[in-house]
């Protein structure tokens, strides 16, 4: 099979259809159109085998996750997702791996409404590479930089669980069959914060999804706000399956520097506080305080009142090698 | 050095600043806005190391060639060319490497004052995925599907010598080595025709850039506008250094079927030629009449008036396995 048979046959059957769409897959380029008072919102994420995601993973959450991070990173700007660009590359052609991972892109796309308007085929090292837009309106958008000392910090969900997961692949934790399913769910098919990240907009003073872990995105939003922050560790939401498979000070150390739980992380004015518990309720978002901004400009870590030393052994790539 | 720093450093050194960049990189999006009336045209393009370039290829010439890829489809959609992101895969942090790739990046997108906006750097084997975005008035964007009998089909530049130069890289072909350097900055730099593409615009019935070869290309056409063409074999424009390296028939082989050459292929109906030749003179871009579309829905080639058989031994990824 050529390769534009390919790209016909497997990336052209998704079912969304989106108006604002005025050319889709097939030419040089796709054409879409934007209305009046509105931002776009771009990002761009790449998942590599074997780096991003462990080899023997399904081709289903391959797909599911190439997406899934990229509208998480939308979900932080408080953005509507709208449309992606996917390119992948592939060591051989296999229709029925291709099959699946299209089906893993295209239910979280059918679920936000996102059309794949466009992308790459190419031969290589398995890896996939998606450009995510969004749309949100006018100078109505999130970032790291608003957060003001005195403001609370705030966390969806639970953390830690796809770090869990990953140490499970790595079998350095045994745990009982059922918790192995739960974290794997998570890390394989992780749930972008979608509609939290647009409940948020109008409340948050600054946002970001955690990616790289709780500290590690802590300090991006530390550093371009200009302040500091302190985190209650006992405030850190774990889930059940966490509570039973390790103690406390794993559970937490996980959560802090785990990664890859696309979760959004947020502060918000205390004025601003139940506006945003309210909206985020009808959501369906759990939601938890963990902490609060103060002027410091560094990071602190409280248990029960008192202050803990921070133990960050966060993921950062390229961390172990040519470090100059 | 970590990922962060990393990016900071280069990625964040461009000269260009659009006033329709709200955001750059550093946060989870860049931000950007389009004005009324106008239509955003996106494509995306994956070079992977050994595929699409020599693995011997400078690093400058692999970061230019990765830009003009994409601005190559924009241009063929007769659009402008505005923001880019840019996912890099490296095998290991490199200094000098980096540098000299972000210098071939950023000359060509401040030369077409575009703009980085994000991205993304991973760890794995060398490839680059850039998304190129462009703005168009509404409505009024090029595309494959326009094509009409009776059409004339034109050229930009001449074909065929990124293939020569390939050719030569695999020792095939012996040329002296004014003529070498002469194809080998064509296929390491080539050069998007971005103001082509705008000028035909108001002339061109339908467009495509030259990345699989003219043949594969010209299919392309025909078959998204349902029509078919003749091409005029000696009416296809030939640089001296080709002339001077092959003979007649091996370098129409190369320039039917060689690819890489990112020059425009366009249509344009009888009553809008001279309009067009004036408009794409004031680019400076020579352009060639190389046939004539036609109701066939196949395409010919003819050599002093008299029908000859296609030679296509067109590229295409993946095309020696798994055709299922």
């Amino acid at each position: 099979m050529k390769e534009f048979e390919l790209i016909k046959q497997f990336f052209t059957k998704q079912a969304v259809k989106r108006k604002d769409v005025l050319l889709g897959i097939g030419d040089d380029c796709a054409v879409v159109s934007s209305t009046e008072n509105q931002n776009i919102v771009v990002t761009t994420d790449t998942l590599v085998a074997g780096v991003h995601f462990p080899l023997g993973t399904s081709p289903k959450a391959i797909g599911h996750k190439a997406v899934a991070v990229n509208l998480s990173d939308i979900a932080a700007m408080g953005a509507k997702p709208s449309w992606i660009s996917l390119a992948i590359t592939l060591p051989e052609l296999n229709n029925d791996w291709l099959s699946e991972f299209c089906s893993g892109v295209f239910e979280l796309c059918e679920y936000y409404n996102v059309q794949l308007i466009g992308g790459d085929t190419t031969q290589g090292p398995l890896s996939i590479t998606i450009t995510a837009q969004g749309l949100t309106p006018e100078g109505k958008y999130l970032s790291r930089s608003g957060a003001k000392a005195g403001d609370w910090l705030y966390v969806t969900g639970d953390l830690g669980d796809a770090a869990l997961a990953l140490q499970h692949l790595k079998e350095d934790i045994l745990t009982g069959n059922d918790i192995i399913e739960q974290v794997q769910h998570k890390l394989d098919f992780p749930k972008p914060r979608v509609l939290a990240g647009q409940a948020l907009r109008e409340y948050a003073s600054a946002a970001i999804d955690i990616s790289d872990g709780l500290l590690a995105d802590l300090g991006h939003i530390c550093q371009a706000s200009n302040v500091g922050a302190n985190v209650v560790l006992e405030a850190i939401p774990l889930s059940d399956a966490m509570k039973q498979s390790l103690l406390f000070d794993d559970s937490i150390d996980l959560a802090l520097n785990g990664g890859d739980d696309y979760e959004l992380l947020f502060t918000v004015s205390e004025d601003k506080k139940v506006g945003l518990q309210t909206a985020l309720s009808h959501t369906g978002t759990a939601i938890t305080c963990i902490g609060q901004i103060n002027a410091s400009q560094t990071i602190s870590t409280t248990l029960n009142n008192k202050p803990v030393p921070i133990r960050n052994s966060c993921f950062e790539h390229f961390s172990s090698q040519n470090n100059t």
